[in-house]
């Protein structure tokens, strides 16, 4: 993608724009720049693992990016240099009240041996948005992006040399105000640490999930973060997975509201492809209420969905007794979640109010899921040109 | 306060147990114990800020206590060591999920110099609910208590020698799993840091303030972890506090649900002082219903106003229309928020819908508000006996 192609891109909205984006864009003039960037090169670079062998998340590369910020003299140079670890203030500001928010994107090696990103603008975009909603400073987006791209470049033997293996990216950003008022932090650190990962769930990256669908338990709500990537929407849900997975479940469906409205499943966006009501195909998500993160597969998916023009593609909101209905009128292909760690991933079965509800999804193929795997991968891996990647090298 | 008084305090329940307390002890037999403290004392400790100078939170002690874990070897040895700064993996739980909780609570210098912790035991019950949600480890609160009694026993001199300061207490616990799958931590620091502390609000301990009331920005909801001290309920809070600033008003009054429920006060509960619909005077408080945060200080007003049976004690829902009505019908005589920090705090004003509606809290004494503190200022000084302090020394 050229980077006029790029810088408009940028310009584009994943969602609508809060109103808090026109906040404070605290020392705005004096954003860090790519070009400014210090390199320091790890002289002990560490032993890479196989790529079969890899865990989602647990191994990192040789090198991270960091940039200071503080409100006295504003960003500091970019750093890159050896993976360490980070000294805090033990007052940090994200260690007790959680000012922290963070990104997570990948960069593919294609079947060409050039490293790709997928749609960075949109996560850039979404970190500024987070970013704003914690109270910590702006920064230029393209200045970022180019910090991160010369990070996988230097770091770029860590791109796993596999079409079913990726390097996970993840930008970070904390508040490190040393104080404990809870106020705007007056110090921040920008960070981004990379790490191969193969599939993200254990049961192998296309295999079909089951979920648990308890409505004592809500992920966000209106008049909340739930639409940003605030690392308090995440804690709170490990305690409610445990008992998913002590119920027999994978992973959570996430309700909402008194008609338990569908909202979001573990960590990924949720997608239903269906003959509706009125029966029309169609493939349906919930819509950007405020509850809903902003997923990048997401938003690809509603994309390629209406350039296809096969089937209706809507953005409605659905309950969980719609789809039971959906179900028991045989009307439900295929249910799936999307998102950056496992792209797009089969769902068979919902547990809700002690009753088991079977769905067809891999009886289906699943055709549309597997359609919507294989052109997101064609795309990052190089097999097909689009101007959704995004050179690295 | 004896051991057994204290053991006997502890088994007490501050708000009713949920089901997740039944959970993972996990390592529950190696629970850490204050007799395998390590004491390292700081050989360089740091000139003492003046009493009035103070700012909360922003000047800390010479010593911190640290507790690491791991899920292999269980609890390590607590640590009495120099002040000093974390060394965390970049990829640490806190810092991406927000596993984190925290707690706050205050040591008083007695008017017989003998320096006192306030009902100690209800913090450590509320942390270990807390680190339960959290999928942390289990701690023994009677152990944790008596390694922070021997914190502030080496920190002794930083108890301000002022019966209008005190020591503030930040016990915190955080997740320091260095891998990004969002799951159980493997790895965690239970640290426990002081700071000498002034009033909190930069406008003294006992001027009235102002709240903006607007339904657009909710803390907390039922079905998520607004009953937990959990860092994610806070963060969220900095902008709209921000928000709160720029319309004149100093701290944020919390609604709820489609009636606009009163739940919380910036960081503090909310009670109300009034004769209500049929003309019983009663001080109210919001019930325990799974948004509220169960302040120590809200049970102790509570435990207060019942003792003294001059007035009707309730926990019960209330609306800001019914508020305002009562305002209208001149029945509110005070208001004010109750928390560690600020202990009492009159509100004088509310802006909500774009109108302001004024508290004659300060008109009225306020008598009930300026009572409560005089109460618990007098225990906590030591000016009158009583089986909510635990002396330290």
């Amino acid at each position: 993608m050229a980077a006029t192609g790029l810088r408009r891109a940028l310009s584009r909205q994943l969602c609508p724009t809060h109103r808090f984006c026109n906040g404070s864009w605290r020392n705005g003039s004096s954003m860090f720049k790519a070009a400014d960037l210090q390199i320091e090169i790890n002289k002990q670079p560490k032993v890479k693992p196989d790529n079969d062998s890899l865990v989602f998340g647990k191994s990192f590369t040789d090198h991270m990016l960091t940039v200071g910020w503080n409100s006295e003299k504003g960003w500091q140079r970019p750093h890159i240099k050896p993976f360490q670890n980070l000294s805090l203030h033990p007052a940090s500001s994200a260690l007790h009240y959680s000012v922290e928010l963070f990104e997570g994107m990948k960069a593919f090696r294609g079947v060409d041996n050039k490293i790709r990103m997928f749609r960075p603008d949109l996560n850039m975009e979404r970190m500024l948005r987070s970013t704003l909603r914690a109270c910590l400073p702006a920064f230029d987006k393209l200045e970022l992006l180019d910090c991160i791209r010369k990070l996988i470049e230097v770091d770029r033997e860590w791109v796993p040399y596999s079409t079913s293996a990726s390097l996970y990216i993840r930008p970070t950003f904390i508040g490190t105000e040393p104080s404990l008022g809870v106020s705007q932090s007056n110090h921040a650190l920008l960070f981004v640490i990379l790490g191969p990962v193969g599939p993200y769930f254990s049961t192998g990256s296309f295999n079909p999930i089951s979920l648990i669908a308890d409505p004592m338990y809500v992920r966000a709500w209106k008049g909340g973060v739930g639409d940003c990537k605030l690392g308090g929407n995440y804690g709170p849900t490990i305690y409610v997975q445990s008992e998913a997975l002590k119920r027999g479940c994978q992973q959570v469906l996430w309700l909402y509201g008194e008609d338990h409205e569908i909202t979001e499943v573990g960590t990924m966006n949720i997608f239903v492809y269906w003959n509706n009501e009125q029966g029309v195909l169609e493939l349906l998500t919930p819509p950007l209420n405020g509850t809903i993160l902003p997923g990048v597969t997401r938003q690809s998916l509603l994309d390629l969905g209406k350039k296809w023009g096969e089937f209706k593609v809507v953005e409605r909101k659905l309950t969980l007794p719609d789809l039971i209905k959906g179900l028991q009128e045989k009307r439900v292909k295929e249910v799936f979640g999307a998102g950056t760690a496992c792209v797009v991933c089969p769902i068979n079965k919902i547990l809700y109010c002690d009753q088991n509800y079977h769905i067809p999804t891999m009886e289906n193929g699943p055709d549309l899921a597997k359609r919507f795997l294989k052109e997101l991968t064609d795309i990052q891996y190089g097999r097909r040109p689009s101007d959704w990647t995004h050179l690295v090298t």
